[in-house]
């Protein structure tokens, strides 16, 4: 992928918000053609099927130690950096899709194998593998995986998801539970 | 804010991304003056400057319970419902901005205070408070808030935020250390 492009993602992530500006979000990129092959042998199997061919795969990061901590009133402390990372994924996202590519996040990966690629410390935590690329044809897929792209995107009828002033039972109830009774 | 309008934005969390489909956010909307004045009084005295000028305040809340935990191949596994939210954030900021909104999540509040406001039970954990409107006159702000909201947006360098093929001290050093040096 062109390089004007990823610098485009890159600039996406960065303008991410995060309380305080801490900006704990880091990007790994498999870059070499060795590095490409160890990230993709970090991947879980399922993922191992389609995501090496796209053009770029990297990883998001995050540096817990860089980010505030926001307190309760009770002086109880919250861990943000995980949603920090999750905002600048998702910005990922939509500027891969204004730009006509599409950037896939995985969470099917090895942790410590994906560290190991990049020699990141352990303190560095490794929340998603993210593959980049133009669309395909799905007809280029194996059978299974073109069902997949193709299907309808399934979610949640939004009274699930949104609770006016008051939680309900009907925000309890998981999406694997709502489609086990649909099934 | 018109409820179509508000329909839109629930509608970009609900399609956000989530590894196994498990959507475990959750909005939890201050929907009357009551709500709205319980979920101004948890947030941090930082934000009760400003925020209950916005039209629309909502709680993005998680159900971790609802979540995969993807496995490393030694068998850990780790927890992504906090992604999940952070994805959805950024979903629903890209939304909001594309209608001409501003949607301003906060992490400034009590956590606790929150779950009490909607009678959510403890183990739905709160992300972020959001406050979304119109723009308005930076004008009619108080003069501190004022200077923030027409500041240059501030933002590291991508060199330290992305690292080909090799993790190195550019990587590892905070925003925090970076700003107190060019102090």
């Amino acid at each position: 992928m062109e390089d004007e492009l990823q610098h485009v993602l890159w600039m996406a992530i960065s303008v991410a918000p995060s309380h305080g500006n801490t900006q704990p979000t880091r990007i790994l990129v498999a870059h070499t053609p060795e590095s490409r092959a160890a990230l993709i042998s970090s991947l879980s199997e399922g993922n191992r099927n389609w995501a090496p061919a796209a053009p770029l795969l990297f990883a998001i990061a995050a540096a817990p130690s860089h980010d505030t901590t926001p307190q309760d009133f009770g002086g109880t402390t919250r861990e943000v950096w995980a949603m920090h990372a999750g905002i600048a994924i998702g910005n990922l996202m939509a500027q891969a899709t204004a730009l006509g590519l599409i950037a896939h996040p995985m969470a099917g990966f090895d942790e410590p194998g994906v560290r190991a690629v990049f020699g990141a410390p352990d303190d560095v935590r490794i929340l998603a593998v993210v593959a980049a690329g133009y669309p395909g044809d799905p007809a280029s897929l194996p059978e299974d995986l073109a069902r997949k792209e193709t299907a309808p995107q399934d979610r949640l009828a939004l009274e699930h998801l949104v609770a006016f002033d008051r939680w309900s039972d009907v925000n309890a109830v998981s999406a694997r539970e709502l489609r086990r009774r649909n099934r």
